[in-house]
């Protein structure tokens, strides 16, 4: 039986929101188990006393890595924080994936220092799944701030990996792969990305070119190849933007006068219609590619919903076995049997 | 008499809409004389003959850069075109300032090929305004994507020059200046970006630290001055972001049915105010600092109304001698008086 270990104090909305949705989840994930790691006194409060052991098992951890700590750091002195001990039990087969809702930095050195890399992959890459106009199954960009600093082969690698997990996951065949760049030639960019660009070309990815920031959203392409440091900036900006553009268009109906507020309200299913076109929530975390074990990332603001969400992606990467894929994905599948 | 050379061919509603913005902005420029290099029997039909000879004239060129066109192959082939003409009338001193709506690409290289670059810059940096919440001024970006590979000290010389555009052209005591990094600490970043913090904290500007993509809208800073990929692609993304939501706004409207129609009108008002609050029109165009003249950059896609705000931008930068407060601003104004 595969076992799901959930960090169940990271996030906003930790712990409640993380256990309604695991409670949610559950009947629909086959035969798994779902280890909740964090406060035994109140999880117990909120796991119905019939799911104990049937499903859901509680970890008692005492301490929380929390997101102003230093991600390093704050796994080596906080041994008994939640998101420490799940890892703890991937590393050592008691559970077979993590996730978490925490500090990314943490999460990522979780990942690197006690969960481990995989054979042949330097650094681990972090991937959301984005929405993108008239498609349902938006597009994957990775890295997205997992590394400050980029290599070329870093970036195949992590394209490599965002294939297997297109195809499988999302059943796209042949994956459309683009790499972020200024602009659409093939000898654009900076000295990393000219070479990316000759090195992807070389791979038996659909690689078809270069894709710039104000295309992202246009569904011209499946994966979105990215070093880190411009991954991150782009990904924020697109997230500060929609938010900024939400609250502005919210404060100007409010602002308006009564005709405004009333417009308002006819235009709710508008508003709902749209927000279903974009609805990242069934999108669920950004995966840790590169490691050992499937390590999924959510949002720390996500509620039940997403959470929801993102546990039946971790079930999924499980049951489609992610990992040996990856493994074949960059030539080192035979080497491990 | 200062003289603004104009590019009338460049951008998608060239000549009609420069010609338009230039007899409107004419009568508030003083004693300035607005000289449109293009196609003489397009403009000959646009300009009023009163006003040539008096105010406007006319430079005949016969051929025009394209988008599409390679940079720095563009300008030494189209020796004859609008934007190549115009730099070279700036140049010998027959203009002062050079406007072009045309390819950034080839802009830049007559601004390093043939204006020159200023003293002690080694590579200019493109600053474009952009709206920020609670803010009438905005906030100015560099760079913006004149540079593929960029080093710390160009950041260092970007922030210097803008801090004086900022002073002297919005009137903003001490502006607060940003590094755009990816996480708020001082260690955050690549090699080039914690080297860039460093420099930037040893300069007597109002350093305020890093700044992350999605606080860019929340009007934190004056000035984020960012390496030109990264400075490209985040403004990219917010601008591609923006063009996404609205146009979904405005679909899901349409396509749901006569109440959010009706909707749809009554929040018009509503729409209006929020436009009015990012109205990116009145800030102009995109200024590429460090070149020995005054060279501007409009959006492609301007309409005359935004024409109209850059050619009164040229002229508040010629006003205000911005070239000259450059200079000092890079300690360089000494040596050339």
């Amino acid at each position: 039986m595969k076992k799901i270990a959930i960090d169940a104090m990271g996030g906003e909305n930790a712990p409640q929101a993380i256990v309604e949705a695991a409670l949610q989840a559950l009947p629909e994930l086959g035969d798994k188990e779902l280890l909740l790691f964090g406060d035994e006194k109140q999880l117990k409060a909120l796991v119905p006393s019939d799911k104990l052991g049937n499903g859901i098992e509680i970890i008692p951890t005492t301490e929380v890595i929390l997101d102003e700590d230093e991600p390093v750091k704050a796994i080596r002195t906080k041994k008994d924080a939640s998101m420490v001990v799940a890892a703890r039990y991937v590393k050592e087969g008691k559970a077979d994936a993590l996730l978490s809702l925490g500090n990314t930095g943490a999460l990522l050195s979780c990942g690197i220092f006690i969960i481990g890399r995989m054979k042949g992959v330097a650094r681990p890459g972090l991937m959301p799944t984005l929405p993108a106009l008239n498609s349902s199954t938006g597009f994957n960009m990775l890295d997205v701030g997992a590394n400050a600093q980029s290599k070329p082969e870093y970036l195949v690698k992590w394209a490599q990996m965002a294939n297997a997990y297109v195809e499988k996951i999302k059943g796209i065949d042949h994956p459309r792969v683009a790499l972020l760049n200024n602009g659409a030639e093939y000898d654009k960019g900076d000295d990393l990305h000219k070479e990316s660009y000759q090195l992807l070309k070389e791979t038996d990815l659909n690689f078809i070119g270069n894709i710039e920031g104000n295309e992202l959203l246009q569904g011209k392409a499946d994966i979105v190849v990215t070093d880190g440091f411009t991954g991150n900036a782009s990904l924020k900006t697109l997230e500060g933007t929609t938010r900024t553009l939400l609250s502005l268009l919210k404060s100007s109906l409010l602002e308006n006068g009564i005709i405004a507020k009333l417009g308002a309200l006819m235009i709710k299913n508008a508003l709902q219609d749209m927000r279903s076109k974009f609805d990242v929530d069934v999108y669920g975390g950004a995966v840790l590619l590169g490691l050992e074990h499937p390590v999924v990332k959510g949002h720390g603001n996500s509620k039940k919903r997403t959470i929801y969400y993102t546990i039946k992606q971790v079930s999924d990467i499980l049951d489609k076995d992610l990992i040996a894929n990856f493994k074949i994905a960059l030539g080192e599948g035979e080497n491990h049997d």
